[in-house]
This record gives structure tokens, C-alpha cells and sequence, in this order.
């Protein structure tokens, strides 16, 4: 095999097990990923999966990377088809609904799954999840300042609504994994009453 | 030894191999708890642990009922003092803040760190986290409805904001965590925005 060929295939791999390791740790947490299972459910050596992931930290990292494109993928990018300001934060959220009621990770939220655990342990894996989650507020904040700046909705400090926008759809994911009823409707609720 | 203080040393080591394990699964969550650590960490053999704990759930389950009574104690108690309604409101979030700031547990809020691991594990350990969950928010709706009842706050759905305001104080938490600032102003100024 050329080098070329060699580069693909350890791309496709790293993609291949990242994607399943997202599955994994929404489920049991990043903490909870494992080399041997995950080289097991992806059909390839232990040794070749510790080859792609030098340190579990690596591969840990590498799994956050890859919800974040998922997460753009599923909720991010449909999302733009939408007007900046009021629409494209409606749009934002009945994506975000859909993502967690689907649900896109069979654990329910990546982030959900994960920050609780890594916020108290400071490192890369914290680095990126706390990056991940400043980005996506940044989107929600950005949204509301142009729903402000259009008149779509009453003046409001953006960053500090997004703060509870992102807070509520985070307890909606716990509330449906939970099996609560009407939590998408709560979430909804939550949106309509911001002040027009 | 006879009987009477058999059972009073057993119960002594249950209580603090649970309360020690409350701040270890605060950080490494309640599938971290491993018997040989506790056993360690508290100078008792593993073996006297498994006779108290026969299984892992068992200890979680134990685990989750002291973070019960820690939590409690140190928010639900104090705050019984205020009057119902508004004051006690006030006084439960007062102390919630003071919880997540401390913190009480090392790893933070309990509850936000187990419940995004569990929510989606059927079982007696989802079930009692589930239930404490259950219990707070109908503490928080309680005390709406006595300060709407009051004409201390304008007519709302007690349930609904009770969900809104626990979803934020999860939020505060994890900001907390991951060390932004102004956190608990905001949590604060949310409550404070609860129209009069």
C-alpha cells in the first residue's frame, strides 16, 4: 500500500471510530470509552486504534471534535437556511428539539453526557467541550442581538438570555430522557414568551 | 461483639462509605464508584464494603440517598425558616447558589453530574435520581404557588417556572465549573426578573 492509500484508510478509520465513539460516549461518557470495545465494534485491531489515538485523552478529544460536526451537520446548518434573528433562532431550537428527542446520540445530548463530568477536571477535554458549548451560546447570543436589532423582539441583554435558552434545553434533555411529558412544548413555550 | 454493636459499627462504615463516596461520585460519577478505592480511601477492607453493599447499585443507590440527606440539610432545611413563597424561594436559591459555589461536593451539584449519565439507564439508580429531581422541582413549584397565592408574584404555571428555574441553576452550575464569571448574578437576576 502507497502512502497516499495508507493516509485515506487511517482517515476513513479515525471517522469511523470517532463517530461510533460519539455514540458510545453519550451514552456512558467519554470517561467510559475503551480501546478494546471500540476496536471490537468497529472490526479493527486494538493495536490499530491505538496507533490512530495515541493517549485516550487524544481519542477523547478527537470524539468531541466529531459531535461538534455532527452537531453542526444536524442542527448548525439547516438552521442558516432561516432569516438571521427571530427565525433562524426558532429554526435553532426545533432543530436543537429534534436532536435531542430523535434522538442524534442514542444518550441524548453530547454535551449533556459530558460536561457535567469534565467541568471540574481541567485539560483538553474540558478545553473543548467548554469551547463547544461558548461557540453554540455565541450562535443563540447572535441570534437574539439581530432579533433585537430587526425589532422581532423586545430589547433584551442577548448573552444572558441565551444563557437561560441554553439552560432550558438542557434540562429538556434530561426531562425526555427522562420520559417527562410535554418537554418539547415547555421549550417552545419558553421561546414564545420572550417579549415581542 | 455482640449484635447491637455489630449493627451500630455496620451502620457507622455504611454512612461513611456513602457520604465519602457522595464526593467521589460528585466528580467521577456514580459509575466511578469502585469498592476498592472507598475501601481505601476510608481504611476498610474491600470485602467489609461488599458484606454492607453487595452490588454496585446497591452502593449507588445508598450513594444517591446520602446526596440526598447532604442536600437537604444544607439547602432544603435552612431555607424552611423563610416564610413560604417568595422568602422561602428566595432562600432555597440563596442556598442553591451557596451549594454550587462552595462547593458542597467537590465535584459540584450531584444531581447534574449523575442524571445525564443515568437518564437514559433504566433502573433503581435512575429512578431514585429521578425521584429526587422529582421532589425539588415540587419544592421549587410549591413555594411559586404560595408567593402567586400571596400576591407576591403575577399568576404563572408554578411547574413550568419551577422547571425554568432548576434549568438555570444547572446551567449555573456548570458555568460555575467551567469558571465563567458572574454566574450566580445571573441565576439571581433571573429570579428577580419573575414578574411582581
Amino acid at each position: 500500500m502507497n502512502g497516499d492509500r495508507r493516509v485515506a484508510r487511517g482517515a476513513r478509520s479515525r471517522t469511523m471510530i470517532t463517530r461510533h465513539a460519539v455514540d458510545v460516549a453519550s451514552v456512558e461518557g467519554l470517561s467510559g470509552l475503551s480501546f478494546g470495545r471500540l476496536a471490537a465494534d468497529v472490526g479493527l485491531s486494538k493495536g490499530g486504534v491505538a496507533t490512530l489515538f495515541p493517549t485516550k485523552e487524544q481519542l477523547q478529544v478527537a470524539t468531541a471534535e466529531m459531535a461538534g460536526e455532527v452537531f453542526r451537520e444536524a442542527v448548525v446548518q439547516p438552521a442558516s437556511a432561516a432569516a438571521p434573528g427571530a427565525a433562524r433562532l426558532r429554526a435553532l431550537i426545533d432543530r436543537w428539539i429534534a436532536y435531542a428527542e430523535a434522538p442524534l446520540f442514542p444518550g441524548g445530548c453530547f454535551w449533556a453526557a459530558n460536561l457535567p463530568d469534565f467541568d471540574s477536571r481541567p485539560g483538553p477535554v474540558r478545553d473543548i467541550l467548554a469551547h463547544q458549548r461558548r461557540t453554540w451560546l455565541a450562535l443563540l447570543a447572535e441570534q437574539l442581538s439581530q432579533a433585537i436589532a430587526a425589532g422581532e423582539i423586545a430589547d433584551c441583554d442577548p448573552e444572558f438570555t441565551a444563557f437561560q435558552m441554553d439552560a432550558l434545553l438542557n434540562a429538556a434533555n434530561i426531562a425526555m430522557r427522562l420520559g417527562e411529558a410535554g418537554v418539547a412544548d415547555k421549550v417552545r413555550r419558553a421561546f414564545d414568551g420572550l417579549p415581542a
